[in-house]
């Protein structure tokens, strides 16, 4: 049950720097935008998600719009982190996936991609199977409501060591099948999907959909 | 790969009536939101989806908008046959499953909150496991995007046969839970959630998620 809309949590960052309210929440929205709701395990979320940022100013070092950029910094990275910690202990989990999608119009259009991608069952099935099989990555993103032309796709996977590019201006490069299995064989992977020349950008994390998260959601009753 | 977007198949229906093309494609077009538009498997769709009907008016019977109405009636009923047969033939299926929605505002409210039920992956495991948890059911349709009070929802199963009422005004209606496991043990189930008093009413089918659906899917390569 893992979704991003507060992804199903109950989370809560302390801070002793000194910062106002305002400042904090928005400092903790735009976190929260570019970690917890950037993942998914399986499109479903909880009914009782919720984050809280407390500031209790015990440092005496003050935040507020002259300093608030390396303040933010550190807590996307913390957010971020925490929320990939929730991927990797998702339901069945056996892989972790880190899926970016660039060259849309906007960053919006770029998560909404990465979102159908990442909540796909075929192309999560692929990851459990170790399968670098870019048509369902391809289809996904084909049906996420963004227009995009085929001829403009660039696919690329790694490993977070090595990366292989499986598809340029929509065609596979000729790449070796195993070299690319061999990088999905990997607990960690990435897929980059780039749709065309503009800025936006978004990277999502999700997981594998495996025989274990089928044995943990049809035996558990609440 | 099965999702209401003309379903993952192609079709071609004939008919010996005599009918003109802009008539018959508007038959076809009713028929296929009622049918083919209202399954999903596992919420993934192909690139070739299409489907196709064919008049030869060899039969001499004219067909034109004073009698359009029993034809209808006629291609509708094939249509959903068709797509039930999908729905049962899909991957992994071991139970075939129709959600009914009634009581929002429009149909096309009633058939989003059908579709995020049909679509849920901890609701399709549930069902995978015999398991009347009506708490994901409720889950799903909350994130729908389609606002209703809890207190109005009436929540009824049905194995064709029998049916049991879970929920009423949103509360536990103090059933037995071994008779509500009874019916979500048949091959065949039947959910009928009333969210209020709207006249908006759409019917999806659907199958559970299951081992084989993994099986097939990680094994499986294009």
């Amino acid at each position: 049950m893992i979704h991003p809309n507060m992804a199903t949590m109950l989370g809560v960052l302390t801070t002793d720097a000194q910062i106002a309210p305002p400042l904090l929440q928005k400092a903790l929205s735009t976190a929260c935008d570019l970690s917890f709701n950037r993942i998914s395990v399986d499109g479903d979320t909880s009914t009782s998600d919720c984050v809280l940022l407390l500031a209790n100013g015990a440092s005496g070092v003050t935040i507020d719009e002259s300093n608030i950029d390396q303040f933010q910094a550190a807590l996307n990275e913390i957010c971020i982190q925490l929320a990939q910690m929730i991927v990797r202990d998702g339901e069945g989990v056996s892989k972790f996936v880190e899926i970016t999608v660039t060259g849309t119009e906007t960053d919006e259009e770029a998560h909404q991609i990465g979102n159908t991608i990442a909540t796909s069952p075929l192309v999560k099935t692929a990851f459990a199977g170790s399968d670098a099989n870019w048509g369902r990555i391809l289809a996904a993103a084909g049906r996420a409501g963004i227009p995009f032309d085929q001829y403009d796709t660039i696919l690329t996977i790694g490993d977070f060591t090595n990366t292989l590019e499986l598809l340029r201006g929509g065609t596979p490069t000729g790449y070796v099948e195993s070299a690319a299995d061999a990088i999905f064989r990997a607990d960690d992977i990435q897929v980059h999907l780039s749709v065309g020349s503009g800025d936006g950008t978004a990277t999502v994390w999700t997981g594998d959909l495996t025989h274990d998260y089928i044995t943990i959601n049809a035996d558990y009753r609440t």
